[in-house]
Formats: structure tokens, C-alpha cells, sequence
């Protein structure tokens, strides 16, 4: 049996363990659903451990856990490779706009919509489904390649316990590639490897101001207003050119070269399709930057919220007493975010009209970005392992989003390959989360080829 | 027995119905509590016939109702008085940070803690109190002026319904002199006179970007965010000098005249101090006027509340779909409500980023702004009537916060005067609202004698 029919004769099985899962919301932002995430973490366990790994373990961290799990070769000679993804997953609440309950996965179609089907559930499960198929193709009992998957739990936010658990089990997780499976392709027609990822940092902004909220006609007017102060804090934060206007920011930035402008320039790009599928009226950021190259290589500040005051309905003519923002910055090459978090601070301290106080927590360390190294064995592998799927040429592309990619690279000390299958109008993060299902059915098949690719090609761990 | 006597008297009685009025949650900006703002409008109805007025009735409007009561003088020569208030009260819930039930009033020594405790009930409670010490004082069975009621039900609303009140019962409300008891004093050692208050419009401003919230992983830095854009709308409402810069805001301001600004400086006043009843930590306002003329006699623009996108707990890294503001203009003569919304309107058309939808939503018509004629016979009675009952003579202030007070003025054609017990410090619109119970008294006195001078020497209604 070869690795695209065992593939496509699984799809039933595959979509219903998706749809358990998915069941389970493990939102790791929100803390009453932190025994959600353990739940899907033994979920996961369980389902790995019966597809046949002979190693599968929750793995404690100072947060909430993550899963490993492991499947030697045949041959001891062969090299080893570490899957990443995550199983945690973005808040979602029917009221934010979803027709269905996000957490109770529905198939329309091909397509599965449900929170987690495509950030990165679907895309971690298609592995158990590649190993399997990779080993039904060989006719033995054992994976071509050592199979180690580690699958966390805190991506969503911002994993904050991760690079210490890489660090402290190094050893198990040494490996001679890591593959990430926690990306979009370009389309489903046009596949992709992502080549690069941006970092993250983000805070909450808090500005204090009256004891309590007063009201506007007795002291409108003549006190400082947070809520004001907030507003003009924020309309700070970029310049006229939508340059983010924190001092030092772009100081570790790599310019993009002519060689990355070009291959970016390659792709088929539809501005007005990219906006519909955001959803947005018109395209806007950084002046001297395309639309691609401000979201993959260029760092960003963003509000994505911010609360102070009156919210409820009808009049309330107050000063409110406090204001607060939640902002998030993207990162880029080589970009630091502790020294980002520094920049923002004193930016923030510089501002703060007398009579007001101001806090800045930010939430972890943030997470760095990077990048694939072009010319490796590694991504040529992955390369022709999804050409070998697809039955067509694999552009590259970058990623907008963050995970830790960087700290498994640097840690691990391997090259990173994206493995993904994820399309950008998945609404991951948004209202009605989806997922194309032959697309997960070719990321099994990719990671098959991939398993053959590195035994006979690749380099091997030392 | 004369008024002083019969007003102490009666203090346990006064304060227990104070506390039965209180315990009805009228909030007309609540939809939710519609029904309790008539509850509220029945049990003045039935407390004011149950103290001896012949009518009491509760009114209809186009939208919450008003309560109108009637006691007409022994002499039938005599002359008329309007006596203005409201029996609706701001939102109030423990959250906010109440040390107790808002609706269960709480006396503390000499002081009652509760919602609407002095804006409003108090001060038209004390009413009742003030027309029956009148009558013993007389020793008759009727008022030395005929005393009519008008308590308003959407007072914190912007009292949308209450000009066509006013016009549709114009010949029931006929009177001499307008007396309003909506406002506060200097202090409880300085008592004062308002001869003036701020007009006011509100209203909520939206933006709206994307048609849901998108990742700004995905998006961020290349489509606009209707967070960031309405903090810079908000940021631009000001400029460096702290005026509004909404363009033509200032066209029909009268300016402070020299006499005015000097009477404003005779009033003992410590900074320091209103910056503790505040809670704030500095004065800040439009340059080159002081403290109190910035809240008195100079009209602002104060956010009230602003929210959008992720409010929650954790890190949602979104670019949100909307953003939104409750914004109010506080206004001073000449101003007219409807041109200041129009000029708003146009300063957020002017500056909506391309790819976004603004919406500016006015609360109602607005209030205007409205001011007493220093030399009326009206004021100088209602002057020596607080002397008399203070022992001490009387200043005189202005009122930042806003009410219906131009439209009586306009539409009955009497003058008005402002006779009100309040203090600065009674933290109305916010947690722990309070009043103290012998300036109550207080106020009781001062109606009671003014009615006495009023029958004296007053002018007459036509």
C-alpha cells in the first residue's frame, strides 16, 4: 500500500480523533480553562500511544503541559527528527461571532470548522497519520526516521515555560531537524514553505488617574483624563509613515535584502482577495513596503484592545478612574524582545501626563522570531517531500505569526523546516475557525515523504 | 412653631422616606431598570399627597415619566414658584466599588451613603419638609406662594423628553420664579448660590475595520486598526494646549468677562484640597484659565469610556473589528448643542483612515448650557432666604455638571434661581455617592424662608 492510498482511506478515522479533540477547549489564555488543556494534553497522549508510539508522555512544565512523544527507526542509523506544535488554542465564545459552538467541530464539505482544526490541532494530528502511512508504505513496523513529537500547551500564550522545558530535556529531544507543523501555505492551489517567522512580545498598558470615577461636570476639564491620556499614548505609537515610533525599536532590525524583495515579489499576489479575506476595506502600514513584506518582514505595534470607563449602555459623564490597553508587537530578525520590552517601557514612562501612573506588564519574555536557512539539506527535503505530495512546485513564503520557533532552533541547535498546511483564510484566532481536510490529508502525506527523504538524504545526528 | 423648629423636628421622618426612595433603583440610562424609574415616579406621586399637596400626579412623556405636584397659596394674589428636580439617578452597582448596597441607604452619623442620596432625591425630598415648615410656621393650612413641582425621570439621560414636557404643559407650569434644586454649595462652612450651569452633549463613536476580529499575526501592520485609529481620533479631540480642536467648538462661546473672573477669584479656594476630592493627582485642563473657571465657564471634551477588541484576560494578539468611545462635550453660553454635534460629526468624517466605517451616535438633543441674571429680585430673595437659614452670608458659584435648566428658563419665561445643598465632595456619579443630612435640613429652611420673602417682594406672575 503506498503512502497517498493508506492516507485517503484513513480520512474518516482522522477527521473523528480531530473532532474529539477539538471538543476539548483548551484555551490556555483563559484560566478556568486550564483543566481543559491538561484534558487535551492526556487526549493527545492517548491517541499517540494508540496509533502505535511506543514512547508518549505528558510532560509537567511550570504552566500547563506539554506532550511528547517518540518512535525509533528501524535502522539505528537513521537520523532523528522533532515535530513541533502546539495543542493549546485561542479564546473563542459563541458571542464573538461564531454560527456554531467553536468547540463542537462540524464538517461542511471538505472543510472542518471548529477553534484548533487548523491552529494547530489538525496539524499536529496529521502526523500520527503520516508515521502510520510512512510505515504501511515500507511494509515494516517502524518509522524510516526516528519520530519525536513535542507538542505544547502554552503557544497561545506566548510560551512562557518553553524554552525551559527544551533546555531541561535537551537530551530526549536532540534531533537532526525540526519540523514545524504550525503554518499557512500560500493557497490551497499554490503550496508553500514558510521560511520565516515573526517574534512577539505584548503588554497591558494601564493608566491611573482620579481615586475613583468622577463626574465630568464637577471636574471635566480641569483633572487628567486616562482615558484621553491612553488614547494619545497610543496614537504615539506610530508615526505619520506608520513607522512604529518607539525609540530604538528598528535598531536590530535586518533590512530586507534585494534577494528576499524579489522572491517575495514572485508570488501571485492578489491585494484585493488578501483584503477581502481580512476582511478589511483598504490596505495600510509601514510607507515603502508591500502588504507581504510589512506582514512577514517587518516588526509591527498593534492594539488589539483596550477598555477604561463607561462601556455599558446609555450615559455615564464621567472621568473614568483608570485605562487600559492590551498592545502586542510583532518582531523580526534580529530583533531582541527583552530589548523591545525596554524601548516600550521608557516610551510609556515619557508619557505619562502628571497627575497620572502608568503600568506596563507585559506577559512573558515574548517570543523571538526567525528563519530558515535557504540552502540547507534539511529544506530541500521538506521541499521535495511536498512537491512529492502536492504533484507541483513549493514556493516559499514567510510567516506573519510567532511561535518558539527560535528557541527550538537555538536550543536544539537544528535546522528548522515548516511543514504546514494551514491557508490564511482559516480564520485562525477569529470567529469560525476552518480547515480544508484534503489539505490535512496532504500534510500526512508530505510528512510521509518527508520520514523516506531524510533516511536516505539528510543529515544525521552525531 | 417656627420653620427651624419644625424642620428639626421632623429629621428621623425626613430620612426614613429619603431611605424608601432611595431603595428604588431608578436609573434611566439602564433599559433594565425603566420600570423601577416608574416605581420611583408613583412613590413621589403618593409621598407628596400623603404630605398634604392637593395634586400630585405622575406625567407621561415620550419616554420616562415626570412627576408634577401642586399646593396653591392661601392668598390666590400670591406668587407662583416652580420647583425643578429629578427622581432618576446614575448607575450604581457594588463592583464599581460601593462599600455598600447603592439602593440601601446607610446613615453614618450625620451623613446618608447611597445612590441619588444628593443627586437628586435628597434635595427635592427636602421639599416637602421646606412647604409643611412654611405652613406651621404661618400657622395656616396652605403655602405663602403657590409651590408646583416638576421632577424630572431622564435627568441622566439628557433629559431628552422634558423640553416638549415643558412646552405641552405650559399653562400648568406658569409661575414667577424657577427654583432649582439639582446643584451644590462652595461647602458646608461657605454655603453659595450656582448662577450658572454647563450645557452638555454626548455621544458614542465607533470605527469598524475588519468584518471579524483578525490575527495580526496574519494581518497586523497591513490593514488598519480601528483601535489605533480611534485612539488617534480621541488623541486629536485636544491640542497641545489643552482646547478642543474640533474645529468651530468655540465659535459661540461667550468669554469670561473681567467681573465674572474676579468673582470667581473671591472664593476661598485651595487647590490642593479639590485635587484630594477629586482623587487626582494634578490639575490639567485648557491653558491660561484656573481651576474653576475651567470647570464653571469653559466648555470641554472628555471621554467617558472607550472599549474594543480583546478586554479579557491573557493575550489575544488580534487587529479587533471595532473600537469605540462615549465622548461628551460640556458647554457653556452660548453654545447650542446641535451645532457642537454637527462640528463633531464633521471632525470624525475628516478623519476616518481609508478602510474603515465611523458612526457617531448623539445621546438625544444635548442640554444647553444656562446662566441666572445677577440683579433679578428672584436672586436676591432666594440669597437672603439661604442667609437666613445658614446664618452667614451667601456666595456665589457656578456648576460644571448640566441640566435641563435653559429650556425651563427659555420655554416658562421666569427666571431662574438655584437654591441646592449638595457638596463637591458627595462623589455624585460615583461609588459611595453620600449626602449630609443638616445641609438636607438646611435646604428645607432656605424653601421655607424663601417662600415667606418671595410672598413679600417678589415679582408677580402676569
Amino acid at each position: 500500500m503506498d503512502v497517498r492510498e493508506f492516507v485517503e482511506g484513513h480520512r474518516n478515522d482522522f477527521v473523528a480523533a480531530l473532532k474529539e479533540w477539538v471538543a476539548i477547549p483548551s484555551v490556555s489564555a483563559d484560566p478556568t480553562r486550564h483543566g481543559d488543556v491538561r484534558r487535551s494534553a492526556e487526549w493527545l497522549r492517548d491517541h499517540l500511544r494508540a496509533a502505535g508510539f511506543p514512547t508518549a508522555e505528558v510532560w509537567e512544565t511550570g504552566g500547563l503541559p506539554a506532550v511528547f512523544a517518540e518512535w525509533p527507526a528501524a535502522d539505528p542509523a537513521a537520523p532523528t527528527v522533532l515535530v513541533y506544535g502546539h495543542h493549546d488554542v485561542q479564546p473563542a465564545r459563541v458571542a464573538d461571532g461564531w454560527d456554531t459552538d467553536p468547540f463542537v467541530a462540524e464538517e461542511r464539505g471538505d472543510r472542518l470548522v471548529g477553534r484548533g482544526t487548523s491552529d494547530d490541532k489538525g496539524q499536529v494530528l496529521f502526523h500520527t497519520l503520516g508515521v502510520k502511512a510512512a510505515i504501511a508504505a515500507s511494509g515494516g513496523s517502524a518509522p524510516p526516521v526516528t519520530v519525536r513529537l513535542l507538542v505544547e500547551g502554552e503557544e497561545e500564550s506566548g510560551s512562557p515555560h518553553f524554552a525551559e522545558l527544551l533546555r531541561a530535556n535537551r537530551d530526549r529531544l536532540a534531533c537532526d531537524v525540526v519540523v514545524i507543523s504550525d503554518t499557512t501555505m500560500w493557497g490551497a492551489d499554490t503550496p508553500s514553505m514558510c521560511v520565516g517567522m515573526r517574534g512577539l512580545t505584548d503588554c497591558e498598558i494601564s493608566l491611573t488617574g482620579p481615586r475613583a470615577d468622577v463626574h465630568s461636570g464637577s471636574f471635566g476639564g480641569a483633572v487628567p483624563n486616562p482615558a484621553r491620556a491612553l488614547a494619545a499614548l497610543l496614537a504615539d505609537l506610530h508615526d505619520a509613515d506608520g513607522r512604529v515610533a518607539v525609540p530604538g525599536f528598528y535598531d536590530d532590525v535586518v533590512e530586507i535584502s534585494d534577494t528576499e524583495r524579489a522572491l517575495i515579489a514572485r508570488l501571485p499576489f492578489d491585494e484585493a482577495e488578501w483584503l477581502r479575506t481580512a476582511g478589511a476595506g483598504a490596505a495600510a502600514g509601514e510607507a515603502g513596503y508591500s502588504t507581504l513584506e510589512r506582514v512577514w518582514v517587518r516588526p509591527t505595534a498593534e492594539v488589539n484592545g483596550l477598555w477604561g470607563g463607561h462601556t455599558g449602555a446609555g450615559t455615564k459623564t464621567i472621568v473614568p478612574r483608570s485605562a487600559h490597553a492590551k498592545v502586542s508587537f510583532r518582531l523580526v530578525p534580529d530583533q531582541e524582545p527583552a530589548r523591545v520590552q525596554e524601548a516600550v517601557r521608557a516610551f510609556v514612562a515619557e508619557r505619562v501626563p502628571a497627575g497620572l501612573r502608568a503600568e506596563v506588564v507585559f506577559n512573558g519574555p515574548g517570543v523571538r522570531p526567525c528563519a530558515s536557512d535557504l540552502d540547507s539539506a534539511a529544506l530541500r527535503a521538506a521541499r521535495s517531500a511536498m512537491e512529492r505530495a502536492f504533484g507541483t512546485e513549493v514556493l516559499f513564503t514567510r510567516e506573519g505569526g510567532s511561535g518558539p520557533e527560535a528557541d527550538i532552533a537555538d536550543i536544539l541547535r537544528a535546522p528548522l523546516v515548516f511543514v504546514a498546511v494551514g491557508l490564511n483564510d482559516d480564520r485562525i484566532h477569529a470567529p469560525n475557525e476552518k480547515v480544508e481536510i484534503p489539505l490535512l490529508l496532504k500534510g500526512a502525506e508530505s510528512a510521509a515523504y518527508l520520514w523516506e527523504h531524510l533516511a536516505v538524504g539528510a543529515p544525521h545526528a552525531g
